[in-house]
């Protein structure tokens, strides 16, 4: 079994400037944009971990709350959260400020997933465990394996009532 | 109340041949490219219908199955599914086949919601009621309802033992 | 003798968002930005004609009517008219609209020609025929004759006095 | 009547790298790409000839020879022709090269034509005459007229048997 | 006078996946795109300790050590030195690493100076000073004023023989 | 040894409009930006020169003069200086006037270096001598070694006090 490493050994931050192509006309960052830019920090991120390319296997559910403006700076900070025999999970968070370090805020976060290809197969193949060291890197390891089972369910690798997890909460 | 729309008086094709600044070391679309992608052409889908600005409110799970190589032609069509006061659900396909229009595929699909902002306030205002024709466009409007109440549960807007429709599920 | 194929295998439709960068000072799409989305979208359609690698090989004459404005949403409609020996003629259309979907109109219209490449020797290889099925798709089959006599005339391929198809019309 | 300019007042040169987003799958430039720069060095060279803003009106006819290749170095050369009116039309000329400036070589030219505009009205303005000077400038001075004619027809705006110079050619 | 602000205060961090636009024709990063990334992470580290606008005033001498290639990650890092009246000095750091985290090594460094704009007059306007913590943070300031100095030289704005500091170093 | 080369055989000229992802919030053109053209012209001249592929080796002291506007034109004139062994020094001149060709003024220069690569083994190699023929190719021809006896200091690879022709300015 590979070594496992710690979440600070692959940790990855990204600033953006938002430029005018970058938004929409009413002069706020797209979505997408943003999206693009999270795949690419998480990718880094998990790339890192594994030591090896990675692909995008799944995005899980973003929400964009409030809008982030033209000549604004995004902070990306992608992390792992938990591996799983050839994949990993990694915690995007998004933070805003304007040009001028004011008006800080978070603005998103999500999970994403990648898989960790071969360099000659380009096949699948093992990805190294995460080791969590402080109580918030605990807690998302720990919920990680609900994440992956709702995962499972959404591309119907598994069906609903198998989803034991996701049963107990229902029956909790 | 504002008058339903078709899905088909809002539906919008977009094609992109996919560039080398699109592709990953592997020669292969970089997921969050597809996903500023499928974003816009949503967008554009959302606006029509409304006729008014829009933005994007959240982008539901996304998987991505197998690779779309450089040089592929990806064809994405989004149509409005289910309107919900100021906002809108569209469902989005991505179909992508190479050069030649050979090796023609399904790769993806996703949900993405928007919210119909006021010309003057900026403010999110009232969306059109979509009219669902044929068979899928009914389905897919029908199931609309379950999804927004798990998007609820996801932003923590309601509680999990509040999602009425999907207590439903695990019951039955 | 290859198959033919029909206009309806191969229309290539695109949509395109106008973004800052494709505008000029004035906040209108430069026309080099529309010619090159009517190439790609032209070129995408050739290649699924043909099924394989096409370069452009002219573009005819096109005129700009009327700005579009950025935020403007473009659809770029590409279909085939006929094919000559190696090189097959494609007419593109392109209609635009705020983003709201309003103030519709037709901006431009071209036709552009591009030879069909062999996969291994990248030297002209013959081309399918198009079966025009409806009423305009013969009337631009047949007019295409004459297009082709005039690009011939243009690249000095043949000379002015041996352009039946275009004397013809003088002499009429 | 405002005062005539000299050609070498406004002409332009334009240097571009072929980077990979520029080319297609087989490693060459894409027609689209040259257009557009081609668009843009024709555009500076008409608003340094008449001071004020211009916005395309029409291209003609462009055909494309041998293939320029990924990292080719290109040099655009625009000029102006003649004025007409509130219109100027302007020629373009590309040259390719490799890296180490060898395999130089003539791939295009082509003609076009932009409209000034004033700058608080935004309506067509008048455009300085061209004072040609050398014999390849008045050889491109005295064909716009005939270029011109050959415009007209193309875009409706007069009959094919209203183009008187276009008649004498036929009738020689 | 305004508060002296701390270095950590405004470090900034920028993470950039090398993309085939970004390279050469031997795959490798061109020097212009690094140094265009460098600007940026520097114009937001500038920014955030003044709270204000910046514009950058000049770049030191950067040297190249090594090729970074395509698919590489690098990491800029910008952080304050000293601020003079109305401008800062930024040292920026670039490490880069293969996209599996492997082959880390420094690539760069370089000195940066921006000049803090006033909201309104758009004049430059007051500096806040740096706080010097450790060790390299007060090295840096100190080594500060003598590359201002060679600046100020370089510039034309002082004379050799006004150079002090220089011309201690010579006398040494 | 090489045939010395003029410096007129491998003048470049590129000529930018600068467009809104070319700007900083304020609406001018951003100092890296300027940087990377001034890379790209003086690559393309290096290389012109001597007849192969080249990479930057360093670039001097740059200094922003006064704001390039959105819809600025900027045109960049490179040329060869001198060549020692296997580099080259480039000068790099930037002049902007506005979309009309009005406000012309100059803007920047700067020095860059560039070493030759031999095709096969990707290894510096020798480099055309440069044949100042006018005065100020021949100023900027002496004063090269000057400024290269600077680099060698910056860059560490002599010490200071054996910088013989800065000395002699020193005790001049």
């Amino acid at each position: 079994m590979l070594k496992a490493k710690t979440v600070n050994e692959s940790v990855t931050i990204m600033t953006e400037h938002i430029m005018p192509n970058d938004t929409n006309p009413l002069g706020n960052l797209m979505g997408g944009n943003l999206m693009r830019w999270m795949d690419i920090a998480a990718a880094v991120c998990a790339g890192k971990h594994c030591g090896c390319y990675v692909v995008t296997a799944s995005v899980d559910y973003v929400s964009f709350q409030g809008p982030i403006h033209l000549g604004d700076v995004i902070t990306i900070t992608a992390c792992v959260t938990r591996a799983f025999n050839t994949s990993v999970e990694i915690f995007v968070e998004v933070v805003s400020a304007d040009i001028k370090g004011g008006n800080m805020r978070k603005c998103n976060d999500a999970y994403l997933t990648f898989v960790a290809l071969d360099d000659v197969t380009r096949k699948p193949t093992a990805m190294p465990p995460v080791l969590p060291l402080n109580e918030s890197e605990k807690q998302r390891y720990e919920a990680a394996a609900r994440r992956r089972e709702i995962r499972l369910v959404q591309s119907g690798k598994i069906k609903l009532e198998d989803a034991e997890l996701l049963k107990a909460i229902f029956k909790a």
